[in-house]
């Protein structure tokens, strides 16, 4: 895929530049979705035979599966802070500890499959792992408007949550907006929901 | 019903000390909860038979009507930094703007309805609202944990949001948990949806 759209703080913007774990952390979020292509192309190309006619939880799943395949990140990492109690929090979707030289960062991830309202959550779950000092840095990532056409009913966009980045403004918070590089109606459909999905072992945060 | 649980910002603290207006506001919000009792009765009585055998909305109806009614505020403000594109935002629930000797404070207040992702989003609404200075201090209303067993499924509890109540440290920001003062099973259940309501004329701000 590409990225059409990017946001990036102004405190993401001074981390990636001076801290290489932040710029290796970025390379890495921003290459899961460039190498994210359909199988037997080089780049993704989305059936676009009618409106929400793909799933978009496929799309997800190859862009986890680059960063714990290629680059080592881990899945469903709880935060500390809602630890008494899991029902006011779920875990960050991905992450990472890098470290290098007796240096670490910790950086989270969320790919945004929910309505826009889950998106406004999964901002917040970020900005309180930020605020409470457990990840560094914030990536989400979500389609552009024209992408999510093609995909699950209501799955939220980039446009739509792009109002509310300026309350991000003091947070190192990246958020990038996909989409395919091409059109067809000659390409598989991605399936909806969980069905389609291989059976395979996540790397869990838990299981490390 | 009464007040159960409350969050004031420092920021929402200072104003309301050193700020009349904004007490003022912070009263008449505080009074729409006070003041919602049951029809013939002096305090709030809550039908418990089984769980979500009551609709939130009519809850909300009268807190709003108290506002309207007794203290002029009005419906459905628009941000005007949504205004070029309304589906990125939809207008405060209820809002005034308060004045004397040649003050102004301009405040919103939202009641929750929806679930735990829509909670998340109204806080940002007022968040941007604060950020772009259309309001000067916010108001969130949502029912404990305990009465929102009695309520519409899912609708989201002070308890659930207020892990993340620090992302509202730097924001006049105030959110009530409210509760009913007795439950019982002999009292009307309240109708779910908009069933029930009877027909009125709202005070919209577009109509003042």
């Amino acid at each position: 895929m590409l990225i059409a759209k990017e946001y990036i703080s102004p405190l993401a913007h001074e981390l990636i530049k001076r801290n290489p774990l932040a710029e290796c952390a970025y390379n890495e979020v921003a290459n899961s979705i460039l190498k994210n292509v359909t199988p037997g192309h080089d780049i993704f190309i989305l059936n676009n035979t009618e409106k929400n006619c793909n799933g978009v939880v496929p799309v997800k799943e190859r862009c986890y599966q680059i960063l714990e395949n290629e680059y080592g990140w881990y899945r469903e990492k709880p935060l500390s802070y809602f630890h008494d109690n899991a029902q006011k929090g779920g875990p960050i979707d991905v992450y990472k500890e890098f470290c290098q030289g007796g240096n670490v960062l910790y950086a989270g991830l969320e790919f945004e499959t929910g309505n826009i309202s889950s998106a406004h959550r999964s901002m917040n779950k970020l900005c309180i792992g930020i605020a409470k000092g457990e990840i560094e840095i914030a990536f989400l990532m979500m389609p552009i408007k024209a992408m999510s056409f093609y995909l699950t009913d209501r799955v939220s966009n980039y446009e739509e949550l792009e109002p509310y980045f300026l309350l991000l403004d003091n947070t190192p918070f990246v958020v990038f907006g996909f989409d395919a590089e091409e059109y067809s109606t000659d390409v598989p459909l991605l399936p909806k929901g969980k069905d389609g999905m291989s059976p395979r072992t996540i790397r869990k945060w838990q299981d490390r």
